[in-house]
């Protein structure tokens, strides 16, 4: 059978970061081909939605390897142990978008950021916000994920200049099923110079930043 | 030719308010004969979303009048000059959305209720909103008109604990253009008790809060 | 790992309701830790849409509770005994929105306030609904859930004039798969003064009914 | 060039019913070889939504004619003056309808049926309707219009046996702006045995009458 | 606990066939009452939509009882033994489709219908519709239950003048998911007077015939 | 001002045909500098979509010049006088297709191809496409333009074996306005192996027919 | 009970290729007795989208076959041993297309044609692809599958001159899941002359490929 | 009457730019009562979308002013003569954008940066783009806009390491029209770390940009 991936190992020379692999669509034996490859390479893969039976599989077949059952965030590998601190927070507005606040944490983990998460901040108590504003302000780049109408990023965003990337997350129901309100939320806001991923694109948000970070770093 | 209208006169008997007149999407001859009809009974016409040509035409023909450019509101008749103040406020998160805050306005004004109006507070400099909060405190219903991404209901909602009444202004372009991301982000917002009405309806969000007040009343 | 919650206590204060937790989304962790820090706080915990095996393990740990397997409504704590009847009734069109009528219900008997519930008096047999509108004149607010074409509250709107929340219900097929259909029929609705919540949010409807009564209490 | 048309004469023997012409997309030049070719094999020819400038230049050319603004009607050609009476009874909930309940009559009319019509008697105010139910009762076949929330064929479908076709009215704004509001309560109606036309479809609901007095009369 | 509905026995007398039973949406509990107050009132009932476990648990307690697997339509009862013959024909484009044949099949055959079925004659092999069309012209009304993109009553309609109901059939994948495609298909046929019911709506198509052939027995 | 176009000559070596020009986001005076730069190149110069208004002005500067109002296509310059005849034929369902059985036509010839235009062969008379197929069947690739419901590629991919390209015309109300049935009706077709262009995109459905040709005669 | 197939042996003749089955929404039931007919027949069956239990069921009781449980496809009979090659190239964006490169590979194979296929050549490493441009030229008719933002198609369509058919997969999360976004996105390629299936319409691309070779080889 | 704004002056001091106001849904009256504000407070006035009639009025009354008819961005005062070069580039993918290009560009003068444009750099022809690429990956920050499918976001994306930021163009036609295609396409890119903003948004891009520059900057 011909076969079916080619990965490219020079994005990191081009772009700056490694190709990582997106687990919900592919079968476990084109995960195990895949991961032979990396290792093959000398690569850590990382791959994302990888859904608790397929990471069962790969985890006990290869070594060492790191598994975050919310986010579902598969690691065959290791993070690197001198992620720098100190340069993203990453907010969210609710408990149930932790998932996704992972996902971005452990994207940028591989890449060696350490973020720093602010967590169930949303602007229906909008002092739980204002409480940690100026700890906030402290960042550079600042990854704000939000599910149901999505408001949190325009409330920040009249409130301090950094870089904001919006994460939609997929947290919601009737109208709100599926992130899009969230979404096309943060594309509207009021509240000018936020840039928004896809819904639920954590990684995405991650190399945003990372990009953004990129860039300052080489001034 | 068959009369193509009836007027519903024993509305106010039974639910509180007259019938008024959509007149969008209704021509010069219907609009004559309507108002002819109101006339013969002795009752003031509303009519809202009035186009200017038909306005100036109705004017012409029809004493007293009353006419507002921006909202498009005509009343053929008069306000009652007994208005009660003090009760609702109408909160705006910018000057776009006047039209609707006008609608909702006159709405009232023509069942009784001289409205408070809070203009551009919305929350991208959200202390426009908190300079005005305590002000605000004070009122029983209050109604919360907002394009683009909608957040303000959300912010107020968190904050106060009246009756909120959402209304999605068709302000904004690109995914926003209808008012469609303003009245999901209404329906999905994360503070909780807000109702909404249907993008652009100012008089039903005024009827919405009469018909509180009018409960109220009866206690 | 950050703490991925925030519990709002202030809320109550604040608005004049506790904050209740959404389940649907958060994962059996996520909610005992939930939980127990309401137990700490000396509240009782009101979950919404808690699937029925979280819903076990939680009954199982902690006492007292109470479920409600057409609902998914749980609460671990206590209902308050002295709940006030005769201001809020619940209507509906149909026997497949009764997890709904139950989500208003609860919701509402949470803050103290028992609903009268009028059930299947959907408008193909308007005899039905004719039949109980003197009763039904006695309440001060009317919750009004429906599915499919969502043609009820229009019906209702146009005999009653007490302040009316329409709930959509994601009870349907084909083009009414979702409830949207009848969300966008309570919106457009030619009864006016209607205002609507997100389908299926039992209760922010109840919140938003509680809301109203609030402001009427406070006079 | 090309001939862009080849009018189908065969039809009236096949099923019925002749060809009309959908005048809005055809230009002047296309609309006036069309009437040539009709007047050249001895028909009368209806062309629907026929914009007034257009109408205007085909009435002068061609006698005798009859044209309608409110529905763009236009007939080059006479009505039969022996259209049967008492069959077809046309609804419609108000009086910006109007356009449509025309679109269906003269459709009608050109097939040698007088409708009658009863209009504005929507919902908001069902009293408008329960008067005149015995009326309506003694009609085969039931064509009902109705724009915003479409609820009027629910109602009139729990009453009444008659078959039922419903007409969705592009009368609304905000999320009702368009017709599809009105096009899916009616398809999702709980009340059964009701069939539905396009939105703005008054032709077609006619020729669905049409049809079926058709088959009742080849009994 | 409230109960949960009101079967409308005077349906029948109003509208000349009995209230059915929505099954897919109620829980077993709920079908167990319903199905003893049917019982109680010495009628059948139709139950459409039953999934498997539900119609075993049914059928297992109430007797005698009819279930089709196929259209998942169960009946706690009898069909009528004297149904009439050669009224309507049921078309439909292919195998896939057999779900609602037999949906309008049995909904028909509970009110004393008996129809005929024609399967597999989609458009994409002409000649399958062609050689059945002489048989298919002599009954009164037509039922056309089609999916993927629709086309079946477009051309039935240009061939054949009885009264034809487009029923579409959410049999498809990718644009065509869900069923959309063969209703907007059928709405906006360019041959005249089809009129359509809800995607997947089998048991109204099956009650818009039965109006007609009722209209027509009644001359 | 920094330039805004690059026109992209190297591509009629790489594929076949030369970059034409999409009028209609365009302003009169990008147009002018476009069409400067093509006649500079020695290139005759296609403009899509071109409005009257625009096309006077470009057609008084620039000669020789041929303009059709029906599609608005624009040639600033010369079509080949050696055209290939016999090859394409382009078939549509209505008159109001013409604008883009035009624009088909002229891309055509533009690249040295003559079609063949069988226009109003609509399903709603099927006998009109029957009595045309074997005049149909001689052509090697075939162009099928319709609008509301689509259908005519279906019927006639069951009956030919030609490549068939599928072009949706935004001719169409209610649910049919835009175009987006026909797309959807062609794209989920029970004839197998059609494909399909853009709605509107005349232009493209000539250039899918013009590769396929190419590579016919590359053999 | 009335059968509900009616297989279109014919349609090899009239368009080249035999009627294939679409086994993902029919039952073990209708599967069988279809293969059944086509042996009686002396036909192989291809079955598209058949679930894995289902081809388990088929392939116990019919010999000889074939199943590829990456693309779901079931041949209960033999592909030609004399299948041509260097005719056509499916080339893919990812791994993650795969179920659809193999859907089209053996449809292709089925009707006597061997492709080549290139795999996951997607353009965010667009070297992959310039590797392969000048070996991807050597073929007659380009396939090209891709999800997420679709964009494939475009580039090779700018580089290379023959066919191209896009086929869209179903291959995404977030705005981009079930395949719109990349259906859309070859809809409105810059890239001109490039024509698309359904989404996730392998055998369609096939059959869309295989008649344009058709075509070519009866020249 | 109420006064419809309040400019946020201190805007500029907490996030680091200026309120700017949104023309296009503000009538006359308004902007001129805006201007005067703004002069009071010794600011200039950035206008988007700003009509040409209003523009004209405008330009006229206040002094200096700068108005550019492509974008309708309109100053009422004057740009920084000290803007800063070098940090970004605006990339667009075709003619039509330029409108977009403009607002980029002079959104970004107002805040004292120069930008340099690549237009019509589309992938269609992706040697265009290649020729450029080692001019662009000079600069810090790249904002790309895009209409049609948007793939040139993806193409630069997997080639250069810098922040993008893309901006869908609202230029296409058919299930392109509006620009939600490009966004779509954008969002889905398989090409990690590009963020995007609301269709049209070309001031949203250029702060986005601008916020990245201010945090680099502040190393």
């Amino acid at each position: 059978m011909s076969k079916s991936f080619k990965i490219d190992y020079q994005r990191e020379q081009r772009i700056g970061f490694q190709e990582v692999v997106f687990g919900a669509s592919k079968n476990i034996n084109q995960l195990q081909e895949i991961v032979t490859d990396f290792q093959k390479n000398g690569k850590s893969a990382l791959i994302t939605r990888t859904q608790k039976e397929k990471a069962d599989v790969l985890c006990k077949k290869f070594k060492p390897n790191f598994y975050d059952e919310v986010s579902e965030m598969l690691l065959i590998g290791q993070f690197p142990d001198d992620a720098v601190e100190g340069e993203i927070a990453i907010l969210s507005g609710g408990t149930s978008d932790q998932y996704l606040v992972n996902e971005v944490y452990y994207s940028l983990l591989y890449v060696g950021r350490k973020a720093k998460r602010f967590q169930d901040i949303g602007v229906a108590g909008v002092h739980r916000l204002l409480d940690n504003i100026d700890e906030i302000r402290k960042y550079k780049v600042l990854v704000i994920v939000a599910g149901f109408e999505g408001a949190l990023p325009t409330v920040v965003g009249g409130l301090l200049p950094q870089p904001i990337i919006g994460v939609p997350a997929s947290v919601g129901y009737g109208v709100g099923a599926g992130g899009t309100v969230a979404l096309h939320s943060m594309l509207t806001s009021c509240a000018n110079g936020i840039s928004v991923v896809n819904i639920d694109n954590g990684y995405g948000a991650a190399m945003a930043a990372f990009r953004i970070l990129n860039s300052i770093n080489t001034q």
